[in-house]
């Protein structure tokens, strides 16, 4: 582990601020100061690992809508409190439930061996064991092209290739094709399950879990799963010698009906214009086979550990800071559309909205979509926490984040920054998404991001609407 | 991935061995220039790799006793008489089967999560469920302390500290302590169950087998299970916090009685000195968690690919060559004491043994335990072998490996070639230990060394016994 350069002494953050910025208008020196001395405190504060640690630890795993996603609700309830935020709720919403129950995979032919696999979010059980032989599909085009009924009686693999790792996570989503929509060519062409291969850059023997697309507001009718990048090598290979495979698979996963759910609302009341809001968040609930600490204990640590180092500033900034711990993201950020809904006739005062849900390794880029004049502030700003190590990216990038889609749509403004995601998707909704996997000097990093471009937006009277 | 640096020119090879070894009597220079070719040949040739895909793919995971292991023996007398060896055998020998079912092991209190958990080989079942309270140990010394009866009623765990990495895997044999001894402290002091906390170097969120040690000749009468280092992470963070935690454990691993298992022999027969054996090898069976590609799939594609590359020489060197892939060391040596039993009467014409047993990183050492005169000969192997990066280690170093210790222990002399096993701890006896952790031109440095060496040895007159 090399020593962070970020990891420099408050001093040259302070001497950077006094000469190169002397000159800006915007921002007022004394916020650059102010800014510079979040900054510092964050890289030296362990509060957002511990943050982490704490919900990785003492709720666990939490799915979107079980018992476990609603003792985070309190724990984030807790924790409000305890950080002294000004105002802290939950707004409660209903969804369905899926749960992912047991699953086997066990390939029978040529010879036994368990499969390293999990059910995809949506996937109906099998009810009963299916025996069946593999039809193999070299990648989602090709099981595309299967006809109506040729899958009767099989179980449809379709493999595809490692997702290259990328900084910017780049390949995620044409990857994510057989995950999302394998099902409804498999189902189509009359198989009895289907299997794909994980989505994620990690060649350990971890599956990879992630909700599937409804098509015609249906779910899958039958059972699907994914297996680990490693077990489908395998299953290429043995396909590529020639051998017929079969494979027993037995799931329960299953709907269970309507359950409620909530986002935890924290909010840092602005001292001049409390209701315009500057919001930031990441999701409570997490997939269920980790403690979901990459995905997204880290958001929570980050933006939570950001709003409570402002908390400290002798004065709360004009605008109101609002922390919302979306719930039930993975399933389908369902905690966002309740909060668009929910708040849909203030979305106009929402004057930005940003979430971190793309791990804990450090912020590289501050991206905004905002109009050409606030572009001037956040360009500013972007100068102010480039000693972090971060570049100031394009000005049009419309989304904050996954949970923060819904608002977008409706107009509210945003900005993101942007982290390294390369080692995202080894870990990203596998088991092994744990605690360990975190670095706290990086988490910290995100955190000095956060407090300083979170409290001057919040500190300034500019407006971000386009 | 760095460019190996003994990935060099074959010229450079050759130019090598005529400057430097001209004044060394031992070897004569036409011997040399042969074990020059040779490992020229291995670092150009796939075969190594090739094999152990063989095995992975074709066999796949392959637990002494088992019947996947007989196919490995039938795959291995296949792969035997395809490269031409002279003589090609199986030697059976019959073992006890423990058979590791299926578990599971799920926190309860104060929330439900699964582990990522295996039975220890030797575990016993536990019948039906078992719900109880965890007690938690800092480690094996303060299980040992625990007095006889304290425990019933209770689940055991025992923590530990995750292995430090290292190049020589120094460390293991401590670390296993709770995984072979645990059972009998947890056991008197009245546990209904053992978890102890894997032995291993990974952070992944894998759970690490092995067999448990007997204590006078019993093996453990309660379950007994290794939990991922992570979720002993999680077990140690909840117990600081005062939590109470209960687990729940259904295991149905268990003795099955006698099986059947074998040795598979491949012979390239000496030309001068038939009778005198220079003996390789590696374990053919493995755990069954994996495929057993780096243990000891690995051991298997070195010593087979080797002794290949020398039977594609013009003549047979002088002594005799032999390959064993042993059956059964997992589960306790079982085919390395049946091979020392079954050839008790000819132990005296084993000039050498070795094996390749500590997965497939480059070799970095090569150590003997042979008289002096023949230290001699194995120092000047040395230096022909140094352009691989291998330097020259001890020279009353005893031991060549797992299953060569039934013949070391009565006499017969032994060299190693020690590899890198900085990354062995992350994946041996584990769900992980698949073949794409294998770089193929790391196996092909091991390939070139053992080609070389035991070519040298066998081709020799030159007595090795202390």
């Amino acid at each position: 582990m090399s020593f962070p350069h970020w990891l420099g002494s408050s001093l040259a953050l302070s001497v950077f601020s006094l000469s190169l910025f002397a000159q800006q208008p915007t921002i007022p020196q004394e916020q650059k100061e102010t800014a510079i001395k979040l900054m510092d405190s964050a890289l030296k504060s362990k509060l957002g690992f511990n943050i982490v640690e704490s919900l990785t630890t003492e709720v666990g795993p939490r799915l979107g809508g079980s018992e476990a996603e609603a003792r985070a609700r309190d724990w984030g309830l807790k924790l409000g409190n305890e950080l002294g935020f000004d105002k802290v709720s939950i707004e409660e919403f209903t969804m369905p439930f899926w749960d992912r129950g047991h699953l086997d995979v066990v390939l029978n032919t040529p010879y036994k061996q368990e499969l390293s696999a999990t059910a995809l979010g949506g996937a109906a059980p099998s009810e009963r064991e299916i025996k069946a032989p593999i039809v193999y599909f070299r990648n989602i085009h090709a099981l595309a092209e299967a006809k109506d009924g040729v899958l009767k009686g099989k179980i449809a693999f379709v493999d595809g290739d490692m997702m290259v790792k990328s900084q910017t996570g780049a390949g995620y989503g044409q990857a994510n094709q057989r995950r999302r929509v394998g099902w409804q060519h498999a189902q189509r062409a009359g198989a009895k399950a289907l299997m794909v291969r994980s989505v994620g850059s990690s060649s350990h023997r971890f599956p990879h879990t992630g909700m599937m697309s409804q098509h015609d507001n249906n779910w899958a009718e039958i059972p699907v799963v994914a297996i680990s990048n490693p077990d489908a090598d395998q299953l290429r290979r043995l396909h590529n010698l020639g051998e017929s495979l079969t494979v027993s698979l037995h799931s329960d996963s299953k709907w269970k009906g309507e359950v409620s759910s909530g986002n935890v609302i924290l909010d840092l009341i602005g001292s001049e214009k409390p209701e315009e809001i500057v919001l930031i968040g990441g999701h409570l609930d997490s997939w269920d086979l980790g403690t979901g600490a990459v995905d997204d204990g880290a958001g929570i640590g980050i933006t939570v550990a950001a709003a409570a180092l402002i908390s400290k500033l002798p004065k709360r900034p004009k605008r109101t800071i609002r922390v919302v711990m979306f719930g039930a993201e993975e399933v389908g950020l369902l905690g966002a559309f309740a909060y668009a809904k929910q708040h849909e006739g203030n979305l106009h005062n929402h004057v930005i909205a940003t979430e971190s849900d793309f791990g804990a390794q450090t912020i590289w880029q501050l991206v905004s979509d905002v109009n050409d004049d606030a572009t001037v502030l956040i360009d500013e700003i972007g100068k102010i926490i480039s000693p972090l190590g971060i570049v100031r990216g394009g000005s049009d990038v419309a989304g904050g984040g996954p949970d923060i889609i819904p608002m977008q749509q409706k107009g509210v403004p945003t900005i993101r920054l942007n982290q390294n995601g390369r080692d995202y998707f080894d870990l990203h909704h596998t088991p092994d998404d744990t605690l360990d996997k975190i670095e706290p000097d990086e988490l910290a990093q995100n955190i000095a991001a956060y407090a300083a471009t979170i409290y001057l937006i919040a500190d300034s009277d500019v407006d971000l609407k386009q």
